[in-house]
């Protein structure tokens, strides 16, 4: 006998991120973290926590963080909705928009925890292909008339952003509402944001993990109309943001001149990674993100990922359909990523 | 027209918690808060936080802290499940459980979130009041079947709490799964932890938020048979908890010394109190909390809340049924409490 709901029974086990233990020495190039440390302005509020920021309750609204974020964004502060990590966000999302039956619609492959939110809601996954070119099937989504739409952008994990106005197209076209998840937007050319002054349906979602390196900190946000924030509110934990998140986090994000600085960097790492691994002979994506999608010249991605770990070299591999001749991965510094490209001259025989 | 579920457009709108203005000079008796800084061993920890571990995802499975947790508890690691305050395991709880019409079971007046998480479930509240004296309404409970029965222990707003024999016996009656909600239990004579082990149908909730001070950083657990957790797991973010907390919990959770020391200084205090407001003719029920919940002479609850808050003095005041003549205030220090108990009697006109 089981005390579970029958879609949890059904659902498959957890299985934690490959971590390497503590202390290990590891060139770490899996999880999609910034190479760069977080603005010294974080690290000063963080060391200016005192004892009355974790005796007391933290602000349930978390005004200080959410307004400086509006600052920055120009929109006005009831527009932005704060979030443990922008995982919770989409939580939030999932319980506000979709109840049992309720069809969400996403392209694939892309971030896996948009079906695992939807199987939680007893809600129906509609899963749209992507062509090899990573393209947005905007009719099929529309066709889906899903309660939700979510395109990552840039998607995780082939590196592709899509343009204001297909986004602003699809929009138009779902008959629910359409989430915009900009989790890697610091590493690319654009945003949607404006979407969320144009359309009633669209949400925006940010996090600090990637561009702003506070993948430990756990804080995202969301943007959107106040009429679509409302229901985000009512299904929010009180407390969700804790004290020292929020004051660390409003730092690092008024510091936006630090967390360019270091995009740039990624950016032109980037560059120069992928002409490494073409010249290896890979297939790379263009890529909007801090990582590269890359397939090896034989398809070999599982031999290449295994031979890697056994260098101490972390990269991912997703054992799913379309994915399994590829790689993802994360763009770290060029000496990190000089010890990866020598690792793969070798694990192709080129180097002994 | 609106994007949202019924259930979720139905729900009232989020209405946060009374938070005094940054630096303004309050005696603040409203929220449960423990009077005393958290150990210094927490301080410790957060002073040791370093750039590598706000850059990087934490540990999803929350390893050093669930060790620290289970050593102290005297229970296997794999009995325990961390989440962002146990408000975030309450939330894990209902999502594994209970999906719509199911029945949910708890005494009223208890803390509100066993509603507010219910009707995001769309599940079916079934709301059973206790007594004057707040016993446990055990029979009306049982005879709910509910899949789910919460019994905070002790209970908030009365300080109540209750013996490990009648929660076994609960626990042998219910259909479901019983969570008894232990997020005062450092202030209690006894903790109902054993039941986990003898029965697969119950977990226990801690929080470090009040007898650990820490409040800010968000930070509880839930213990109970791997068996139960299962579920739990499968739902919960898989960053839910971050690097800061993580560090600074275990450090926090480690020092029971601390926390004993300053939990005696709050039941030292509490009887003070509630000798202080018996002798102005309150009503006092016998609490095993931070907090007692009262009632004044003339049941004037209402009047005496905004005549306290006119003066800075934060008490909470509940506008529901039997709730309505009583005030719950939370244990300060002696010298808060004083100044509260002579406001009271300023109230009272026994001062000018």
């Amino acid at each position: 006998m089981t005390y579970f709901r029958e879609n949890i029974e059904r659902m498959a086990g957890y299985v934690p991120g490959e971590q390497p233990a503590a202390g290990a020495k590891v060139v770490k190039l899996n999880t999609n973290e910034n190479p760069y440390p977080p603005s010294p302005k974080a690290l000063e509020a963080l060391r200016a926590i005192g004892e009355d920021a974790l005796r007391r309750y933290p602000d349930p609204l978390a005004t200080r963080f959410r307004a400086v974020v509006a600052e920055v964004l120009g929109v006005p502060v009831d527009w932005i909705i704060a979030g443990n990590g922008s995982d919770e966000v989409l939580t939030m999302i999932l319980q506000a928009f979709v109840g049992p039956g309720d069809a969400v619609a996403y392209p694939m492959p892309t971030y896996v925890l948009y079906r695992t939110l939807t199987e939680i809601q007893e809600g129906r996954c509609v899963e749209v292909p992507f062509d090899e070119e990573y393209r947005l099937p905007a009719e099929e989504l529309a066709a889906a008339r899903a309660k939700l739409t979510f395109v990552a952008s840039p998607n995780s994990p082939s590196g592709t952003a899509y343009g204001l106005k297909e986004l602003e197209e699809l929009a138009g076209r779902v008959p629910g509402v359409l989430v915009v998840d900009e989790a890697y937007v610091d590493f690319a050319d654009a945003t949607a944001l404006d979407l969320v002054r144009r359309r009633d349906n669209v949400l925006v979602l940010r996090t600090l993990s990637k561009g702003y390196s506070l993948a430990g900190l756990r804080l995202g946000f969301g943007a959107g109309q106040p009429s679509l924030l409302e229901g985000l509110w009512k299904v929010k934990d009180s407390y969700n943001v804790d004290a020292i998140e929020l004051a660390v986090g409003a730092a690092a994000f008024a510091d936006q001149a630090y967390k360019i600085a270091n995009a740039e960097k990624v950016k032109a790492s980037r560059a120069k990674l992928a002409g490494e691994l073409e010249a290896l002979g890979y297939r790379v994506w263009p890529s909007q993100s801090n990582f590269l999608l890359a397939r090896p010249p034989a398809g070999d991605a599982g031999r290449i990922y295994l031979a890697l770990k056994a260098e101490g070299i972390f990269v991912r591999y997703f054992q799913q359909p379309a994915l399994e001749d590829k790689l993802r991965i994360t763009v770290g510094t060029d000496e990190q990523n000089g010890v990866l490209v020598r690792a793969l001259e070798q694990v192709q025989g080129l180097r002994q």
